[in-house]
């Protein structure tokens, strides 16, 4: 099945997906944020096929997510290293596996995450607003920023109206 | 190209992957989350074809991520709700949305959330451990749950030599 590309569309939710919404891009990030950086510990931890490897490690260099240099121990390959742009997706990763564990698996957690200085465990990721409080979806209202085009402008405007009418 | 399914993996980000890794879903998602609730709206909003937005709706109703009532306004079609579970996904979103207007979109940003009750705009979504302290992937270690099982363990007994050589 073809797949469209969302790159053209205003929403930052369909960006972030053109970029990270692929099953491997995100499972490929997590093994970096584990500490891969080579093209044969990639394929040994995810259990992918070479081809599909080397074609999403170039769209994540492409994309500026991870960058490739080439490795000290052997000129001929390449070590993978997180960009800051990839480091920026680090709450994404946890959010999302929290949700898996909390909601997804039958039973006890697979995966505890401590901090190395005090052992204390992490809190659920959480919104909060600019003075520290947390909020939910209907605490918020989205308004148009100021890249907003006339589409989302109008679809924004709309929603502000459905919101009142209920 | 037919997709691997994650579903027996055991890792979190594979089994949050398996369930909102797919770009429409997550699109869905946000789409719910801004109050749509019938199947002709996600089409209209989404450009999505008839086909495969009820297939993902099928999905999303299996995994327990969406609900679906018959319409009180017209008894032939049916509204689509987040469940609780659906409604947990709300920080992956977030984070996920803030990601893309700091790191992909060029210029302004389109959508600022901001709180119905005092106006405060959203601060980024961090990770923090359960004192408060926000934390980045360096500060932590993954420990294997009690849900992990043998093939998880000996990966992150790897992880931590590997963290002590570093």
């Amino acid at each position: 099945m073809e797949r469209t590309s969302f790159a053209d569309w205003s929403c930052p939710c369909a960006l972030a997906l053109e970029q990270m919404g692929d099953w491997w891009t995100m499972l490929i990030i997590r093994e970096a944020f584990y500490g891969t950086r080579r093209f044969s510990d990639f394929q040994r931890h995810l259990g992918i096929s070479k081809n599909i490897l080397s074609r999403r490690l170039e769209k994540m260099e492409r994309d500026g997510v991870l960058a490739r240099r080439p490795d000290p121990r052997d000129q001929r390959s390449h070590l993978y290293e997180l960009t800051r742009k990839g480091q920026a997706l680090f709450p994404t990763l946890i959010a999302m596996m929290q949700w898996a564990e909390e909601w997804v698996r039958d039973g006890a957690p697979t995966v505890r995450f401590v901090t190395r200085e005090t052992g204390a465990e992490l809190a659920p990721v959480a919104v909060r607003d600019a003075d520290g409080r947390e909020v939910g979806p209907r605490d918020l209202k989205a308004l148009p920023g100021e890249g907003a085009d006339e589409t989302m402008r109008a679809r924004l405007a709309l929603l502000e109206a459905d919101a009142a009418r209920r």
